[in-house]
């Protein structure tokens, strides 16, 4: 018995990291030492920083990875992991510095799993990251099918002096928020609902409110917000910054406001994008339930004080005031 | 509509997050600056490097959660995760500085997490490590019933002038290794086929050629070599380490030799645990199937300098010599 009638192929997996090397290589720049198929990535910090502290988060995409298989495209959920941690240690203000991957299936699909690098690799490249390790793993009865995982982790740096955890944020600041490119990786479980139980559509399917496919809808990447957060990093304190994934607004704005602040938002201050109505509507879903689920628009929350409002305006024309900060206890108000 | 009637419940994931927040707490020390909850975790490296060399790893534990699923027991697959990264960086040098994991299923199962995380949190404890962050998914239709995946990174840090790359190695180095515990995380979709599909065993029975329990012997943790080889550090130079993982000693070993030498080793220099010989035995695998898929009881292999054999008896008593360095071509011979 060989070990690949278990159901696992060693010769295969080793060819298929073959072909996924030159898209890894792209994103090296001298820091890293590494050679592929090192044990462990090697990353030389610069001497920049003078109190130099990492940061770093690991995620995934949730089920956005079905999505994927049902398209069969499959290099925009690389893209979507990346920028979702990017943003994850943006929010801190820290600068990526290195991106590890991990692809877990019942077998691996070397084209499958050379298109998903190469969006990994595109995104780490346009954020600066550079793609130091990976994990395709074989996982037959975990996995089924055509079933796969992805996940990723990130580490970046931000000078200590330079954190940010919403600790400067006080009433009068004015809230700002940057718009979410559709549903980015969140909610991915009430939307197939939706879409494919509830309204029985299928990816190819055009939907006139949304103006493209559901497939392309649902593959919209998530979007990254370094490039005009650091630009305005360049010419503002920033006082607080809260990603926008699961948990919505609702849950993600708490997780830096000061327990003496409330956020006031106030409701149509934004251009909601359609699908979220879309969902609410066709799935019957309450506005408390569907800012809790979705970003509902919303991608990246700034909290500025209020004379650098006009600043952000210039640094980031598509920034919008969605409400202010105000005594409280730690909350989001809707109003 | 409530999210939760399509399998994701975030109330009660955020419940479990506040259960194993004590277990995370537990592995930290001055250097983490964050707070649980926060987007990023926060690392503040210390400054008693010149060139320090950042080393990053990310791995899962293969079908072993499978295992775990089936004994009921969730916490040695979470030290599992961390030694094997562990091991992965340690190869060039690094030590440890935080962790990160990656916990996916259909839906979250708080005990099993808290258990999970424990797991995770006493082994990095253990290997001095911070576990600073972490991600649950919830992801209904890629997990069904009770599946789960586990995968976790790893960032640890080397002086630049101390970095093992296996460079050094040269004919008429000693070949040593430490002993697995077992087999580790590699190898069990062939162990599963064996024990549950060709003999029909269940977790529970024992078997007497093992001396324990199938489901004990499955469960038997990934050794961490953080220990052994950091003192040997101290005495002597390193020339190479391979950890020993999927593709077993002929694709390890072979990731560190020079393009002009092979690796000599003496079968039957070191002992052979039983699991190994009745997976052979029972499942008709053939020896070079043997050594390509599981460890053979090699969980770490050092190179070194032959005056230095002695010193590394002295210092890890366990370590056996199974063979030498030899003029060669990269690869590993068996004889």
């Amino acid at each position: 018995m060989k070990y690949k009638d278990s159901g696992v192929n060693i010769d295969r997996a080793n060819r298929a990291k073959a072909a996924i090397a030159a898209h890894v290589k792209s994103t090296w720049g001298r820091e890293v030492l590494s050679k592929t198929g090192a044990f462990g990535g090697l990353f030389a910090q610069s001497g920049s920083y003078k109190e130099p502290v990492l940061v770093s988060s690991i995620d995934g995409v949730g089920t956005k990875v079905m999505i994927a298989t049902m398209v069969g495209r499959f290099d925009t959920v690389g893209r979507d992991l990346v920028n979702h941690c990017v943003n994850d240690i943006l929010v801190q203000g820290a600068e990526p510095l290195f991106f590890l991957d991990y692809l877990a299936s019942a077998e691996l699909d070397a084209e499958r799993a050379s298109a998903i690098v190469e969006g990994i690799a595109a995104a780490c490249r346009e954020n600066n990251c550079a793609l130091i390790g990976g994990e395709t793993a074989e996982m037959p009865g975990v996995y089924h099918g055509e079933d796969f995982d992805l996940a990723g982790c990130i580490v970046g740096v931000v000078e200590k002096s330079r954190i940010i955890d919403g600790s400067g944020i006080a009433p009068g600041d004015a809230v700002l928020a940057l718009p979410s490119t559709g549903l980015h990786t969140n909610g991915y479980s009430l939307a197939r609902h939706v879409f494919f139980e509830l309204l029985e559509l299928g990816v190819g399917d055009r939907v006139p409110e949304l103006g493209c496919t559901v497939g392309e809808e649902l593959l919209k990447v998530h979007a990254s917000y370094l490039s005009p957060v650091r630009k305005l990093m360049e010419s503002i304190a920033i006082n607080g910054l809260a990603h926008v994934t699961g948990g919505g607004l609702l849950d993600n704005l708490p997780r830096i406001l000061p327990g003496s602040c409330n956020a006031r938002v106030e409701k149509g201050s934004w251009p909601v994008p359609p699908v979220f109505g879309f969902l609410a509507e066709k799935g019957d879903v309450d506005e408390a339930e569907m800012f809790r689920v979705f970003n509902m628009g919303l991608g990246m929350v700034l909290v500025v004080a209020a004379s650098d409002r006009d600043k952000v305006a210039a640094c980031a024309p598509d920034a919008r005031v969605i409400g202010e900060i105000v005594k409280g206890d730690g909350k989001v108000t809707l109003v």
